[in-house]
């Protein structure tokens, strides 16, 4: 008997009759001959209303209490799935974050999870019953407090007990079919994925691509989790996240060939900040972008121009998330003078586009392949960043969607046009 | 520094304005220099709703997994009275039934406290911090499970509490001024009862007085908690209920003069069911009643008539919650044969009136001066049970207001003025 680790968002179980159709899903895992742990969002809005709440009593309301609060909409949802479960016939037991062992640091509101102790999810599994664990929520022993997992915490729930329990799959149950090429709402040719490693995965979900949250992914990296992305609307297969045993190989070390291109993802989250007249001396980045971070502010990209030999001064620019962006004007304008730039431009405008493959790593003309397709669409390049298995790059954001659908293209990922491009490795 | 428990009820906490009126004066309790413990209920109609959702998702869900729908509910109000006590800059810290160490058996949906291990909320008072109580709510050492302490739980909560933490008094707010002479809806001239014993609380509260539930004031008579039922819409003094040191006494010992009627209680709940032509031989009544018992009904009132010498039949009446009739009936016409009855009669038309005072116990005449004034309003007499402190009578449901009034007033209990009621106007 295998065990799945399921997990459940909440448009997944919006509603009593999304609940019931989640519960007759579940029901039919385990009569399939399968352990079934379940990880389960709060209802649709739940988690919205209960912050509008907390802000009508108290404009600011601590973490602790925030958390509290909180942890009641994954408490009611899982309840509700577990009487649906008893309800057709096959034993059911909910437990909280704090009951399926989910220990987690004290950093209310985005806790790590230190460990799992999963003592109570096997005994009901042993009892042959289908456990089902409250998403997002963990519990700290020093404090003895109620945590919460922050954003996609749910998923990072699901991921966690399926490594600490050694489960077969993690499916990720969502509104969606799956990963896509590129969000099909912006390029209506984009293409189901059907396999992704969990590092292009990475890339995708750092890139914009929301299906997955970052944290999870990574988690499930680390502990060699295969996540199953799926919906939770139809049958249909959805797409395996897997661990490569080593680059070119599947998850059993069995060679494959890799796509060059996975996906293209964009993300409109982002602003740009140019500290404009910087002296060229040494130290000054540094100078910066340690104030920068201590206004708590993640920087993503980074460009320094040359610097312009007869006024000995230079720009840098870098792109941050709005929500960062004020935070850090303000840091910056405090300490001016003891940079001594001139001035700062605020940019809310641009897009970022990002080619994700971990066929990349060995093939040659892949960005000149991106700036080519770009540069045929009229799109103008304003930044470059790359990794390994990446390139970024910005452009003015109300190009972004033209100059995706042109990549696309470009990269033959559009459906019932050429198949996935293979990089002639792995053989 | 005296310690005061306090217990909202769901109508003092039924939206966000009435959270923040409630966190206002448990601050003002805590600036006069105490320090609070409070015990709050779910939010107005939070556990109705949720009650709906399980019944949407489940025909018959199971107790544990309601208890753990359920207690989302005080988890949501007592989060967000902490935030609107803080937000007044006061410290204050929710605690659930768990984390406040409520101990219950394992009956779900009503669960007895069987130990209050209160450690985390004596840190919180010594760390200056009011401590915030879910209401309702326990936990069972041996299965791990959350539990529910049933209908008047959060009182119990509170009571609970003050007993535990050794607290001067233990204030129960709620939307009326207090406890009545009668029900102020059916008698306008009612009084506000200034002072009244556990015991003859206890006897109102089992006999239709909805303002306390006789779990609570059990728990209250037997750890010798002083009650103070207010509103939390003004600050006019209510009821204190007290445990007289000895009888005539008040809780200090001191002589205090017993007023002979408390008060005067109805209830229109029950229904009475008469199983006609039972044989006249020793066991019968037994044999009836171990069968309802074993239907779960809850017997109040028997009564046997004289047998009637020819047939060597009697009958017997007795009268058990409305709700608990259809189990007791399905129970005896089952047993029919083995009884030896003739047939049987439900009635779900009566009501039942009760007269209640410690000062009876001293006093002859009571009943007689009862039954006058019930002959004069010509309201019909079906059933009598008397205790030491009540006398309780059934009559028609029609008549009972009508019955209730001419007892108020023949017992010298109206007052000058029409009571003032504040039942949740929002003031």
């Amino acid at each position: 008997m295998s065990l799945i680790v399921q997990k459940y968002g909440g448009s997944s179980v919006a509603d009593a009759e999304s609940i019931k159709r989640v519960a007759k899903r579940i029901v039919q895992t385990r009569k399939a001959g399968n352990d079934v742990v379940v990880a389960v969002s709060a209802m649709g809005d739940t988690t919205d209303e209960l912050l509008d709440l907390a802000h009508e009593v108290a404009p600011l309301p601590s973490p602790r209490e925030l958390d509290m609060l909180l942890t009641a909409g994954e408490r009611i949802s899982m309840a509700l799935l577990a009487m649906a479960i008893e309800s057709l016939g096959q034993e059911a037991r909910s437990f909280t974050g704090s009951q399926a062992g989910m220990i987690t640091d004290a950093q209310h509101g985005a806790a790590r999870i230190v460990d799992v102790t999963h003592k109570r999810v096997q005994e009901a599994l042993d009892d042959g019953a289908i456990a089902i664990v409250a998403g997002f929520q963990g519990f700290n022993r020093v404090t003895g407090d109620i945590t919460t997992l922050g954003r996609g915490g749910s998923d990072t729930t699901a991921v966690a007990l399926a490594a600490a329990l050694g489960a077969e799959v993690c499916e990720i149950y969502t509104d969606v079919d799956g990963v896509f090429t590129a969000d099909p709402r912006v390029v209506p040719r984009a293409q189901k994925i059907e396999r992704v490693t969990s590092e292009e995965m990475l890339e995708l979900a750092a890139s914009g691509a929301k299906v997955l949250y970052i944290r999870a992914v990574e988690y499930a990296r680390r502990h060699g989790v295969t996540l199953h992305v799926r919906s939770s609307f139809n049958n249909s297969e959805g797409t395996i996240v897997f661990n490569p045993a080593a680059p070119g190989q599947d998850e059993n070390g069995d060679p494959v060939e890799e796509p060059i291109i996975a996906g293209v993802a964009h993300d409109l989250s982002e602003a740009k900040i140019t500290v404009v007249g910087v002296p060229d001396i040494p130290g000054k980045a540094a100078q910066i972008f340690n104030i920068v971070a201590k206004s708590g502010a993640n920087i993503d990209m980074i460009v320094q121009n040359v610097s312009a030999a007869a006024t000995g001064l230079t720009d840098i620019s870098f792109t941050l998330p709005k929500s960062d962006a004020q935070a850090a004007l303000t840091a910056l304008t405090s300490e001016r003078d003891a940079v001594g730039f001139t001035a700062l431009q605020h940019d809310d405008q641009i897009g970022k586009l990002s080619l994700i493959g971990a066929g990349m790593r060995t093939n040659v003309g892949v960005s000149a392949a991106l700036f080519t397709a770009l540069y045929e669409a009229g799109i103008n390049i304003e930044m470059i960043s790359t990794s390994e298995i990446r390139i970024s790059v910005v452009t003015r954001a109300d190009t972004i969607q033209e100059a995706v659908r042109a990549v696309h293209t470009a990269f033959g990922l559009d459906g019932e046009a050429e198949a996935i491009v293979h990089a002639g490795t792995g053989r």
